[in-house]
């Protein structure tokens, strides 16, 4: 039992569902303890351009302390929960050395989502997820490896299979990821490895279009502008089968490739298990539509692990503004509890979708009513996202680094990073150091 | 055998001997392949400054193939060289994913130097080297863990050791760390982990003054700067065993500590021993003035790793300048060669030396003449380190940063990152992807 005064909410998951539920409760009168597995919140939409060279892994990512550093009511835990005592109100925390159990008054979720597979070990094992930061360093690794091997090898095939990058998705994660790899190599590696004649970037989509919640003519004009920089498109086919050296498809066609980036769907964390409640389709939560879960008092579940319908009979979709609004709604309602007041509903506040092809290349659907195409799509995206960076530093950073590779058609941070001989080394350490 | 036309050299390592070398020989009629372990080049004097946050490990590393994209003639192998035969006038280069042999007329072996331990396997498993980008993203790593440790523990000895980080060495990358993690307390952790009363920093030097080569006054001025920061400097006084939690010192006090930073020492890399010749102190090769090996025909040794003593029979020291000057040489010497020229001998031409505590606080010894401290040396130390940096890039980059962390104490690059469980998952595949 918690026996300060002040009622303690616990967050779980410093995504933006958590960080905006924490911004609502900073300076009320509440104790909040954020907790989250890494030191960082992560800014996931510019995870592709540090898989592609663009940016730095630092300019997307901030310090959760730093944010809060002002907020005396708020503290950071930097752990992973293991369990949830909905009885006893408590949860279980493992940290690097330790691990400690903390009550609360009133628990937020928002453990965000994971890569689904859909029960395929194999994809799972040989194929590259672009879900975390940790992804985006490891598939930038990767990528320039295969050049580095590409470079001194002798066999055409091998070569050929070196260079061809498979992204598997056609939502906006995978539209921009094959978009930024193919101007990797046009601007960046043509340059590095004049011995490489070319390089193939294949975007596989199930279904027979590109972003399929945008209206047909963005879709078509992101199909065209992916074709007009050179990516190869297959629509309406998928992926059966994975394996050293090559990508099988469901028309058994064989695509000889070392890089499958895997983009082709997501689900709720595991995290949404704790809560021992029969899931929603994608393993998701059903929450009420004040956030709370359906059968769990005081638990309140937010963003990606979410599942609420709209007014359509619709999933919300797992998307930020979704998990911003949701977490600020969970925050607010557990004030509204604590002075006495009735809880509000969520009421989702679109004010469109887009995503970015290349340069110059974008698709925009802003409040789902005005099309944007091409260049002043582009711009659009490039405005909007500085502005949605969290801090001055790294929207100065992100700035600079996109001035500089639109002026000079480079990419600087094309590092093969850290050596994971070493990260392996040190972690087998005896004392975990 | 070489068939080609043009003498082919081979250089190996990229850091500043051999990427001088390759510069010096870029547009000459040779052709040139470099070997690193790495894809990029290492700004190693900023090492210390990606280890305390302040910097982006891609501020101090620069890709190699960019620096050689526009030099037809100089081509560039990631992999290790793991045998050089003196004979048939091949090396064996371990690639990524194979092995090859690579012919060579003249090579020029500028691999550098590493962390010296002297001989002590406890102090080489449990301490922190800072030679290589590596070490300064696992050593930011683990202090940031170890705050996050320390604020989740209730046990105030143990804080303490958390928070007490011990730095074994009074030359430049000693001092500088020590400063640096200083302050990177001072200014950015203690607002971090408001609940973490103090930190130390505790600098360890075995003979009884700092940065040995220079004048006694600068001497003095380094250790009162040092001391003014708040940094606990003990002279005289030797790291006898460590282990886990603790240093002990030779006079048998112990310091409660998890992190020991190793900056007492370095020798000539282990490709040394390649050459299957006699070493001399320091494990580093005796070549001639010229930079050829001695009994070794056609091949030379520069930098860090080459044993030369200068007219007052003193080797010359571990420097980069020197490391340029050497590689510079050994290229002009292989082109004076080939078109019957007599070599040149190797003439120093020494700058000075400088090595920065803080902010505002330097020691500088300007064409080992110019004594400056405090400011006016921190502010030189600044203005060419900049200008050393390669890439416009990266100086930007760096200077924005500075000015950054000047006008706000911040350090904006605090990530735990990237988890070493991920990393090694990764790299345990079977396939090595």
């Amino acid at each position: 039992m918690n026996t300060t005064q002040r009622p303690r909410v616990i967050i779980i998951g410093a995504g933006f569902g958590g960080l905006y539920a924490a911004q609502t409760l900073a300076g009320k009168a509440v104790d909040v303890l954020l907790i989250d597995r890494q030191n960082y919140h992560t800014f996931t939409p510019l995870l592709y351009q540090v898989a592609t060279c663009a940016l730095d892994p630092s300019d997307i990512a901030y310090p959760i302390r730093q944010i809060f550093a002002h907020k005396r009511n708020v503290h950071v835990l930097m752990g992973q929960v293991d369990g949830i005592d909905n009885e006893a109100r408590t949860i279980s925390v493992q940290l690097a050395d330790r691990r400690v159990t903390e009550p609360y008054d009133y628990l937020i979720v928002a453990a965000g989502s994971v890569t689904n597979y859909f029960g395929n070990d194999t994809v799972e094992r040989l194929s590259f997820p672009l879900k975390e930061l940790d992804d985006a360093i490891i598939l930038r690794n990767h990528i320039l490896q295969q050049f580095e091997k590409a470079s001194s090898s002798t066999d055409a095939a091998e070569r050929g299979a070196l260079t061809t990058l498979v992204v598997v998705g056609g939502g906006p994660t995978g539209i921009e990821t094959a978009g930024a790899l193919h101007e990797l190599y046009n601007y960046v590696l043509r340059n590095d490895f004049p011995e490489l004649a070319r390089a193939q970037v294949i975007l596989v989509e199930a279904v027979d279009r590109l972003l399929m919640p945008y209206p047909q003519k963005l879709q078509q004009s992101a199909l065209d502008q992916l074709r007009s920089l050179g990516v190869q498109v297959i629509l309406k086919m998928s992926v059966t089968d994975v394996g050293e050296g090559y990508v099988r498809l469901a028309d058994g066609q064989e695509i000889a490739t070392h890089t499958l980036v895997w983009a082709a769907g997501t689900k709720g964390a595991p995290a949404a298990q704790l809560l021992d409640l029969p899931l929603q389709r994608s393993g998701r939560v059903p929450v009420r539509p004040t956030m709370e879960v359906i059968d769990r008092e005081r638990i309140y579940v937010v963003g990606d692990m979410a599942y609420l319908e709209d007014p359509q009979g619709n999933p919300y979709p797992m998307l930020i503004p979704v998990a911003k609004q949701e977490g600020m709604l969970a925050a607010r309602n557990i004030l509204r509890r604590i002075s006495g007041q009735a809880e509000e509903s969520f009421a989702y506040h679109d004010r469109g979708i887009m995503a970015t092809i290349g340069r110059s290349r974008a698709v925009a659907w802003i409040y789902n009513r005005v099309p944007l195409t091409g260049y002043i799509a582009w711009v659009a995206w490039l405005f909007l996202h500085l502005l949605w960076l969290l801090g001055f530093r790294n929207r100065l950073s992100v700035l600079i680094n996109w001035v500089w590779n639109y002026l000079t058609y480079d990419r600087s941070v094309r590092l093969i990073l850290p050596a994971s001989r070493r990260m392996t080394t040190r972690a087998n350490l005896p004392q975990e150091r």
